[in-house]
């Protein structure tokens, strides 16, 4: 087992209609607010679905973006909207640097998914640095604040509402980096299930797909504890069973709600404490993809993940793969083992296809005329020698090949 | 699914050797330190087994207390040596809260067990508080601050290095409660699995059951998600194989470090975030047996577990009973549900006798004779009437009978 330094300071505030709490929690923050989110689905999304209690009563009919400037009408709130999927450094971390800059800004609020939550947390950063924001993303600098976030998350997805990561990429150098540092876990998350009632079977599949991927990087190493294993093993049994549920029936709170939660576990490290690095392939591999064709994250991984597995199933990573098959889709362990592994690279594929996810690359919108140079950029970049199966250009061409 | 609002704050410093940073931990804290132990075991314990670093070179052959007092020299340090298992109120809980308040004390330091930092926390809220410390261990008054904690476990069992509770025993009027206060998790953790290697087979075999206990009081409960169910599985599994480990070879590393991170889980929320409450039914009688009683807490929780089992099977827990079989024991899913749900009890019972712990109270020194005393005591204090399945006093005499 390896040594670790873990904390994940981040309050959880989970369940239908905490934003109730949304006033005293800032309150604790100062005054001044930059208000951050994305296209305008929390203009539609109600904040209260049923009024069971004062305050759900009070507010009755508004949505969410509404309440919020409505129960905050006591701060100065300045916004920064239009965030984007795959969320920009420029324009949105520089603009919201500047807006942090300009009006002093106390404490940054998060309203939507996972890329709202990541373009907040580069800003949180950049807003308490003097140089260019993009030293601390590249990891020139390293960062020695920030200012602290408090997020409503509205997805599914990403885990970045308990974890101190982002994603940011850069348009005009192919660049889409993934940015840890201690100083961005929120302060608060707020995680009201009832908000992902209206999220897309599109995006709500692209959910399910990304924090199984996050699970299954972690799955994938030399020397995982028993004990990681089934936390690993149960994410995975409960984001297919209650992803399904979602799909199906998109107001049904207790999968809503279950995924919600399991979601959250993706990137903190909880499923990882002690285990050897995996590398996260299938995550640099898609990060280029969706750098160079701003692609659904969810999606890409969803493609990549079952060719990745193709790809480095052998004699040595083959007990793993049981391992996965019989513990995750309930493979008959009496199978030769070979068999049972092919099962689930192919239970795998199927689950994906099955939620309703596009499992080529074409049909995203991706054909093979960037691929040799995909695979360049990831090879230079990501580090995958080091990965628990190592990659090489010629390896992750191939795999990228195999997704067309 | 329940509403939650959740934080574990705590940062753990984990693997062989960590306690290294201990000087630069307490540095954040300030000068002056409570140093918290029990019977002086922490003489014995070597703090570096392997000369691997600087530090470790440095401090070569010092006994964890020797290298706790040569590395923090510069602070002044107050000593309260001698807390004992099942920690006492008084004298130990009113002594340090009187040096605390007396040396005007900035950060208590527990190196030890469970039961020496459960008991730190108890002096952590006194030390903040004007009147009498039971006040708040009772709740008759909600502790508003306590003193930061740094501990150092070197038993594991009880998960209280990860948690914002203890148990504090007042023996004159045999009362043993559990006390739990947000501001009373630790702010950091050091766990170093090599400081459980001399750890006896009759501790370790109860720390084991004290771990399986925390997960099995979680685990039975009406309306658990998947995920949770898996954590639990997850780490009832981890805990017998390499809790197994732990008693036949005491300095495997592998299995004492996986066995100590699967107790920080135990008590801290994480295993039923969302699930409705349990009642913890076997803590709740347990704590009455060692509070009359002053047994060893683990071997008194293995004793009761499967008892109160067999008592509470019938057919609305029946489904739970199987789940738990197979998943956990890995009985055959094809058997009839009842047998699936005996074999299971069984297999409880005989798992901790495996691991050498006496299975009947008699063997612990308890009789008959005030059997009627604890099961009153424990039927007015617990509030058993609202577990997963209600206890009345008939029950919990039941109970306590079939454990003679």
């Amino acid at each position: 087992m390896q040594n670790f330094d873990y904390q994940t300071p981040t309050r959880l505030i989970f369940g239908e209609g905490v934003v109730e709490k949304l006033q005293k929690v800032m309150s604790a923050f100062g005054k001044k607010i930059l208000l951050t989110y994305g296209g305008g689905s929390i203009k539609k999304i109600p904040a209260f679905r049923n009024q069971n209690s004062a305050i759900s009563n009070q507010y009755s009919g508004l949505s969410l973006y509404d309440y919020v400037r409505e129960t905050l009408k006591d701060f100065e709130i300045i916004e920064l909207p239009g965030i984007q999927p795959n969320p920009k450094y420029d324009p949105s971390v520089l603009e919201g640097v500047r807006l942090c800059k300009e009006h002093k800004v106390d404490v940054i609020l998060s309203v939507g998914g996972g890329s709202v939550l990541d373009c907040s947390k580069a800003i949180a950063a950049g807003a308490c640095y003097d140089g260019d924001p993009w030293d601390l993303i590249s990891y020139k600098v390293k960062a020695q604040a920030a200012l602290p976030i408090v997020d409503i998350i509205t997805l599914a997805a990403t885990g970045s509402e308990y974890d101190c990561g982002g994603v940011i990429s850069r348009t005009e150098t192919n660049d889409k980096i993934g940015y840890l540092d201690r100083h961005l876990f929120p302060a608060v998350s707020f995680l009201d299930p009832t908000y992902t009632f209206s999220v897309s079977r599109k995006q709500t599949a692209a959910g399910i797909a990304d924090a199984m991927n996050h699970t299954i990087e972690q799955y994938f190493v030399e020397d995982a504890t028993l004990l990681n294993d089934g936390f690993c093993e149960s994410m995975l049994r409960s984001l297919m069973a209650n992803g399904r549920k979602c799909i199906e029936n998109p107001e049904d709170y207790k999968a809503r709600a279950e995924m919600m939660l399991a979601c959250t576990y993706g990137c903190n490290g909880i499923l990882a404490l002690g285990n050897s690095e995996s590398g996260w392939p299938c995550h640099s591999i898609e990060h280029a993809l969706s750098a160079y064709y701003d692609i659904t994250h969810g999606e890409g991984l969803a493609i990549i993940t079952p060719r990745w597995m193709k790809h480095i199933l052998n004699e040595r990573t083959l007990p793993r793969f049981v391992k996965y098959g019989v513990n995750v889709f309930g493979i008959d362990a009496s199978l030769d083992e070979w068999t049972i592994a092919n099962k689930a690279i192919e239970a795998t594929y199927a689950f994906f296809e099955s939620i309703g996810i596009p499992m080529h690359l074409r049909e995203v919108g991706i054909d093979d005329s960037r691929l040799d140079e995909m695979a360049h950029h990831i090879a230079v970049n990501e580090g995958l020698e080091n990965a628990y199966a190592a990659l090489t250009e010629k390896d992750i061409k191939e795999i990228l090949m195999a997704s067309l």
